[in-house]
């Protein structure tokens, strides 16, 4: 069984990211932005409001502090500093949450911090530090440091297998600063793939091995509406029910 | 009876603003910066355990977005966006509390903001909305619009009295971006009287009316431990039972 | 004579905002965000970079310090410190004219303190304060408290008519958070009888007075380059030589 | 021959960070922060009329953009972006000096910046490239890979020796967030040294070579106004007359 993700309430005063509304029909969970790489009080709002709306179920997506780099840029950061910056934009996300009668569904790490909790024990310490004020479950890529940590420290692990991102040969995801457009029925192919077999091909050619208890999309992705809904019409017989 | 309330964890980063914990010993309640005006999530936590430690209930101070300014410095911003400016801030000092088990004990807006909703209904309304979402006391000054508009919305009014600013003759406060130094004898009988009678001398030497259900000091008032102190001293046979 | 100038490079991070490179072969000069309404290091490089490739040239549009409202909002700032505020905006930009060996062209006050500038001798004076250490012109509104205080100070006036904006019965300028998109041939036939006859239809329905040395258009109304093609085709018998 | 310079003008807003009027006396060089680690354009101004008060020369102090971690935390950045990132500040400086017709002495990076010149050569050519702008000497350790870069990239080195810093058994800096008071006599006695033999004892005990054209003393360290008194003195006969 699989639900779909989606990174998004990226947007930042004026400025827009992701068409967030037609993504909603197609997910069943939200990573919301927390102002820290993306969002602000304001987009935070409506975007749970939009979210309410859809049926979809929101987690917190905190980042490092990094606006202008869009917390894809890593940075140093100690254990105690980081669980600080997470319950910050975590708490801030509650608070609209709360507004709406909302309940906190997940908690997943943003853009470098992500690929760091994934590689660096210290780092993902500090998220599990955060989540055990929250006791929810944790986003992040099976197999990994961070997935061991998170089960030591007794949090529930949802494996991410990524629609629009490139696999390198060891496993890991390429993350660039800017995302591509990638081919709707391709992306469709690769998920279903993922949540059968538990495989997906690498830019190297090879099988890597990969979970897919949730499928995630970027909003920031040129087409993710697309891919979101050829994703979905894909693996809509292994979907949970919203 | 009386409180004796204190704005506070007002560090930010390396920058160092009032000794917190030389204050702690002298106040009841905290109203802690939310990293708009003051205060960072390092600091947050940090206050908040110090709070803990020595038994001083916890409140969240948010602010205008302004920490260069000190968030004393006015701008325009509507009903909407500035509740969900403030949502952002007490959720984020609220996950604070949640892990270190403290309840949110009130809300009380800073600086220009606390000015700005004692004269403007539709900032009081929007200190209201967010409070809905807390259930908690708002500060303020007596007499004002926003005591109006919040006991009007429901919520609980506390008047606040302030030992370490002067009054104008029609009994507004007068707020500077810097604070001076005052005498703590001369704070502590003004503290008392303004307790006894509901009275206090403004700068045009005419008495004003006040209400003093908590007495406030600034923790960047430079000698504001000396004035906590001498107020505690003076008020101790009014003061309610920690 | 007239020439037509630009609100641009206005992006941030991994956000856009407007076409640059599509309104460049219609404008004569760019003025370009300085990083505290809109814009960052990296856009600033690149906007100078483009306008130097479209032989445009450039000036400082500088603003106050309020990214999350794009310099939409008004705050409270005096005089000394404006001046300040507006030095550091105008010499990063300058260093990004040094690397590319332009000069700079001019300095127009962005969004909220345009209009302050408008309305208040002391945010005027704080502009012209800024405008001494350049001895570049100043643009703005015909006719307003800035042109008298800019011109007392000796600073060259450059009166602007906009061409994506209604005006008030009163002459005044009606700006809103999100500019609307305009029907380019309107707005075409409006910039020439400014030209020509110094006049404009007030949205109340009376002709006001403007000054038309200059020409702008908002990179980021929805039709800019729409609009910056039509304006530029109808004003072409009036154009300074670029 | 040496001169002692300062990182200094490191306040923000209301908060305050070093002595820098009780230095200015001690002081041949002030290396002014340009608002990314710390200062905003107010205390860039007042600190750039300081300098001229006093006689002393002033350069640029440059940083990473990391007000909350004082620029003390290494971030990832490639070689243009911190080019940029550099123009912007060192631009917004010259505003100041432009205003107070003074000249830019030099250019020094800041913190986890400086370290990681001192290491990277993609840093070290960032620097050079945006120094190329200005044609002005860069400060530095001596031995390293960053004074390797600024020669043979044409530009001026100048060998700092931290009076206030300890060195590594590598001749490598120690770097803490917050720095600690040191012994003035034991600072004054080891620049002495460094001066007449270009040494100085590291934590471990060893002698490591060390460059000395320049003694840098940190403002925000505890003691600093003390320790660049007993320096000051102490190198009096090598002193380059002011």
């Amino acid at each position: 069984m699989v639900v779909i993700n989606c990174d998004m309430g990226e947007a930042y005063g004026l400025y827009k990211m992701g068409d967030d509304k037609a993504l909603m029909p197609h997910i069943d969970v939200a990573n919301v932005a927390c102002g820290f790489h993306a969002s602000d009080f304001n987009h935070m709002r409506k975007t749970v409001q939009l979210a309410k709306q859809f049926g979809v179920k929101v987690g917190a997506h905190p980042s490092l502090p990094d606006l202008q780099g869009f917390g894809r840029r890593e940075m140093k950061i100690d254990r105690e500093e980081l669980t600080n910056c997470l319950l910050y934009q975590i708490g801030a996300l509650k608070a609209f949450l709360d507004a709406e009668g909302l309940p906190l569904n997940h908690i997943k790490p943003h853009g470098a911090l992500y690929g760091m909790a994934a590689r660096s024990e210290n780092i993902a310490e500090a998220v599990a530090d955060a989540a055990d004020v929250y006791k929810v479950p944790l986003l992040g890529m099976k197999g990994t440091l961070h997935q061991m940590v998170y089960e030591r420290r007794g949090h529930t692990f949802v494996a991410e297998y990524y629609a629009d991102l490139d696999y390198n040969a060891d496993g890991s995801l390429i993350i660039t600063r800017e995302h591509e457009a990638k081919d709707p029925a391709d992306a469709a192919s690769r998920c279903t793939r993922a949540v059968n077999e538990g495989k997906t091909r690498s830019v190297a050619g090879n099988d890597v091995l990969v979970g897919a208890d949730s499928i995630c999309i970027h909003s920031d992705t040129p087409n993710a509406v697309a891919i979101a809904h050829a994703v979905r019409e894909a693996v809509r017989p292994y979907l949970t029910a919203r």
